[in-house]
């Protein structure tokens, strides 16, 4: 393994910037999933993706259809049959770059800024996806494939994958891998690689509350009907209580409480008050009281309002009462929690809240499952020492605070485990304005890849 | 007078079509005062006055500037020196047209359908200043003037006048009159001729609660941040309790009870539950309880949300904690509360009930006292007879919900007192899309002008 090993760092180390290059040419393509404007820009990424597996040898390489956006498919099977196939997952959908006025550079056209490149999508996870990507190329360019490959990439993760359980169980068979590596999970801090374990589930909700028919002039009808943000208000503000406890009926029933040894382990990740106020850059952290800050995180659940928007907000005064108010929410659930319960939950509060004057109805949007992986799975341990090999210190072991939908969908549908881990950093702005990829970590995720690509078969072989 | 009178009655049945049409160019122009887009076209706006005045042979009319838009001034005094002087008051600014989509037809492209003229201003109150116009118009065509006038039209009513104290105070001299006829007043229905004796003030602000210094992605920080939009709900939720009352410490300290004398009159104008039910489109009314809707809207202070902002509002999920959220909110003044006191009460309450995990600032963008009138004022009685006359009953006289700002400050600066009336309808959507004006009350508002200035100089006559 050595020679070929060595070979390929060292084409990796030489191509980094064409790495680099191509990671801009994909940065470029607009795809944002959850806004039908970019639909065409979504096809361009796919066969861009098409294009590049193609350039790595791989056949069939071919668009796959779903009620949305398309998946990519490649198989890539030039080692022996012995040799274990690892199904490499990405997706190519990126957030909406709003809001564009925070921005410091063009959200779709990457600024390298020191050694940090800005774009959407350049950490979550064109960036990532890259690194695999660029592994596979190293390893091509110099010699032969150790393992085999096949790939997803989807193109609807940032709106919950909506298509990709029917889509799983219809291609069940052309996806059997004997695990999947995904680097859609980040690190928790630039000296400490991680591998994440648990990950939190998703329910995302709008909610539409409708008072008069029609907007009206506060002047002639203020004082004798419920306004709809006055009542939205109400509704999102009965949601919390002041100990940050989440008041939904029933909504901790299914909650799996933490083990001793479950705290020990998230203590240890070292991310303490300071960390997040640092990240977060406030001076007072608030959350469900009687857990620490990384058990809030990765460990229980929590509600968010996303958004929320209603009569007029552009400049200067108007003096409206709207006919309606939106908001979108989401809570961010753990085990043994379903989308489907909380949904009820969040049904029966408003039945129980809403005041009588208005109307309301509520729109699930995205929903996924918890999911809680092997931390002894042999591939896990694998890519965990060749995190030790590149890195110099073992990784550390999460459980993620983000939901990433496909993790369950594969051990439930195709019943196969994955490798989570990633080289995205708290700092690098995921779904926000100025989103950025560290260009060093970026370079040692090539190589950690590399290296667990050689390893892995290795390990397949003894 | 009789003679005179019915030769400008006979002109204006003549020429109705013609006042509609010069009306529709008067609301093409997007004179919207709110927003700075619109500043050109605000100037237009005025200089179409100007050239109206002009047309009507008035001397020395010009455009007077202010800190943002022009007052329009006029005179036309050819009546002699011992008959009264009108100063004729209008605003030609408009609320904004949006939200846009729930609009039938462009708000700047006047439609007419079922006798009803459909366009932002049709109703508030380009149509209301071509009801004044147009009866000086039919007179200076058909005689001589019995009256003089004066004009002044403002830019900035629709923003709450912030310019218009100074301006006042500057031009003392050049709006002397005897009084003002203020056409800004609506009816309380199409068969009820209302003048207008008492309305409310105002205080508008707009609040900016801060939390995370940018924004976050919900599942790597959701658990640990206070969130604005949740932060900002809870303080929107606490200002008003179940029973419809407000909770600034201190709000109702100043607010002078209705006497029983006020409150049989209130209850004479027949706006009931049912009415304000047909005209908001609600199934149940909300608001201050142990007070009549009528109660609520012309003599008790109210409080309402008109606009909020956070996140993502776009199409699909995005799962995101926003870094701030704004709402606009704006409270309904009684005699004798201040907006000066009600900003210090916004404040204090914002002191005492924000939570310490968000930053918070409050800015007031609007501000006018409440106002009263004297119902017995000489001009007043006769406006009533002419509503007498042309329509064959009596006027009702309503404390009005809105706020007109110029009629305390004609009251206090120039020492003036208004006439209040108008004819808009409850129905005509003002502030609202699809905005309009009935064009039989329209017609009707004009012979009324037309009998008022004759009998007006009659009046002064004996």
């Amino acid at each position: 393994m050595t020679t070929n090993l060595n070979s390929a760092m060292k084409f990796a180390h030489e191509n980094y910037q064409k790495f680099i290059s191509e990671l801009c040419d994909f940065l470029r393509i607009k795809t944002v999933s959850t806004d039908s404007v970019y639909a065409k820009d979504m096809v361009v990424g796919a066969q861009w993706l098409i294009n590049y597996l193609n350039s790595l040898g791989a056949d069939d390489s071919r668009i796959l259809k779903t009620q949305k956006h398309p998946v990519v498919y490649g198989n890539l099977s030039k080692a022996s049959k012995d040799k274990p196939t690892i199904l490499v997952y990405g997706h190519y959908d990126v957030q909406p770059a709003d809001p564009l006025e925070f921005w410091r550079s063009d959200p779709f056209e990457p600024t390298i800024k020191d050694n940090l490149l800005y774009a959407r999508g350049s950490s979550d996870m064109k960036g990532q996806m890259m690194i695999a990507l660029g592994a596979i190329k190293s390893i091509v360019a110099t010699g032969s494939l150790p393992v085999n490959f096949k790939f997803m990439f989807e193109g609807e993760e940032e709106i919950g994958s909506p298509s990709i359980q029917t889509f799983l169980t219809e291609h069940k068979e052309l996806f059997k891998s004997d695990f999947v590596l995904n680097l859609d999970a980040g690190m928790i801090s630039k000296d400490k690689p991680t591998i994440v374990y648990g990950l939190r589930g998703l329910a995302y909700f709008e909610i539409f509350v409708t008072g008069p028919a029609q907007d009206l002039h506060s002047g002639l009808f203020g004082g004798v009907v419920y306004n709809p943000i006055q009542a939205l208000s109400e509704l999102i503000a009965g949601m919390i209580n002041s100990d940050g406890v989440i008041q939904l009926p029933g909504f901790y029933d299914d909650v799996i409480p933490l083990s001793c040894e479950e705290k020990v382990a998230l203590d240890k990740l070292g991310m303490d008050d300071k960390f997040y106020k640092v990240q977060t850059g406030v001076d007072h952290l608030f959350g469900e009281k009687g857990y620490s800050s990384t058990e809030r995180i990765g460990a229980r659940p929590t509600l968010d309002v996303n958004g929320i928007i209603s009569g007029y907000v552009g400049e200067g005064p108007k003096t409206v009462i709207p006919s309606k108010a939106m908001a979108k929410l989401s809570m961010r659930l753990v085990p043994d929690q379903t989308p489907e319960k909380v949904k009820l939950q969040l049904i029966k509060y408003m039945e129980q809240k809403a005041p009588i004057q208005v109307k309301w109805e509520v729109k699930m949007l995205a929903s996924d499952s918890a999911s809680l992986t092997d931390m002894n799975f042999y591939a896990t341990r694998c890519f965990a020492k060749s995190i030790q090999e590149i890195w110099g210190i073992p990784p550390v072991y999460q459980r993620g605070g983000g939901s990433i939908p496909i993790v369950s969908h594969m051990q439930k549908i195709l019943g196969t485990e994955s490798v989570l881990s990633g080289f995205s950093l708290p700092e690098d702005n995921i779904h926000s304005p100025n989103e950025r990829l560290d260009l060093d970590v970026f370079k040692k995720g090539i190589d950690t890849t590399i290296h667990f690509l050689f390893s892995i078969a290795d390990e397949c072989e003894r």
